[in-house]
């Protein structure tokens, strides 16, 4: 059973009040590059593994997604999903990602953003999310980047020269991290880039892109909260296939 | 032009006095994981580019590889690999990698080790990779982890708890690096993981592993030298294919 942070008061009050949970997508730093990576979505069958408020799950909608489904933990989370989006084709349901075997074969894109990072089981996770897919469906993720969930509590420390630089720390030591983000003793789980990808291929997932986001001057410009992240990785994204040699996901 | 520090006398009679010089392929740490990385090399032909002194042609010719062609920039490492290996199948020819030209269609495999972060122009050198080639061959490689190599002279520095952490700098900044690498302002090129991925795969080679080298217990009680590689990415290997259904080199 994954710990469900999500749903503790002080928690999601804090939580709620990051400008991604506030804006939805376009608060996050990151979408336009993971929005970039979808197939198309007209007609989708879509499966949402951690969909929080449902952004995802709407923006979908929009996008002509069939049927859509999102999964998270957070009863919280979802309470105010399903207020925001009634009459929709939306289903949502409150399992636990660890556990949670989707139907199989049915969906053209499973998506996810940065909810795998809290997974003790990656690869068993994928082998659902494999099974979960169509063929030629997709799978197309975010995570936190492993540079900086390597580090329980990330931080930037002064090098010889006074310059302010990241410190990596265990890189190569994989498994359970005790971090304090908004609350103390939040549990997550840092898994190199190479476990990754050789887990997601070893299931059958072919990787078609990956992307280490990173900010433009651009979006530094207006949102000057992001500079560090033209240096520092924050998020990785990776967009994988059943069959590369798809390029629709009818 | 690729700079050719190796042929410069100081650097020279410092890079072959390190353990890896000395003793070839078995002072070198990640070797073992390379290797295993290799397809079946009897009968193969076999482009090696960056073969300094000639270790790993010794070893494919060993192996039962038909025929093996060493490519280096470095004049010095060329005589010292031709004198140690008369009358087998090795051919070593100087040139730069930034710029040579292997025969197309030629090779069951590529190896390199050590040595496209040296290049300035991955991209071109992959392309001409991938046209050397006969199809079903692989591309199999080693490279510093871009982890390490982002920062111009990695190092270790203290975090607020004393602890040593490494420094990580500028890790998505791609691009050149003047490092100081027994001598003075060696020439380096950063590139992410991502972009080497893509790059490869862009290129129609397919990424069928990946590995971020990583010291074992037993491994550094053998070579106390190597304790902080338990928990520091230094070396980034890959094996690469043209035809993923290929089992074989034939």
């Amino acid at each position: 059973m994954a710990q469900n942070i999500y749903d503790d008061p002080a928690f999601f009050e804090g939580y709620s009040q990051f400008t991604r949970s506030r804006e939805g997508l376009a608060g996050a730093s990151e979408w336009p590059s993971l929005k970039a990576m979808l197939p198309p979505l007209n007609g989708a069958r879509v499966l949402d593994l951690g969909c929080g408020f449902g952004a995802f799950c709407r923006y979908a909608v929009e996008q002509g997604a069939a049927d859509v489904l999102g999964i998270d933990i957070s009863e919280k989370m979802l309470d105010d999903a399903r207020g925001r989006g009634p009459g929709l084709p939306i289903r949502y349901e409150r399992a636990d990602l660890e556990a949670y075997e989707p139907p199989p074969g049915a969906f053209d894109l499973v998506f996810s953003s940065l909810a795998v990072h809290y997974l003790a089981d990656f690869e068993a996770f994928v082998a659902r999310v494999t099974r979960a897919l169509k063929p030629g469906g997709r799978f197309v993720f975010s995570m936190e980047h492993p540079v900086f969930a390597a580090r329980a509590n990330p931080e930037f420390v002064k090098d010889a020269d006074g310059h302010m630089v990241g410190a990596v720390d265990d890189y190569l030591r994989e498994g359970k991290r005790l971090t304090n983000w908004i609350a103390d003793g939040v549990v997550k789980y840092h898994r190199l880039i190479s476990t990754t990808i050789n887990t997601l291929q070893w299931s059958g997932l072919r990787l078609d892109q990956i992307e280490e986001w990173r900010a433009t001057d651009a979006d530094v410009a207006a949102h000057p909260e992001w500079a560090e992240q033209r240096y520092q990785p924050m998020f990785l994204l990776m967009a994988t296939s059943l069959d590369p040699r798809l390029s629709a996901n009818t």
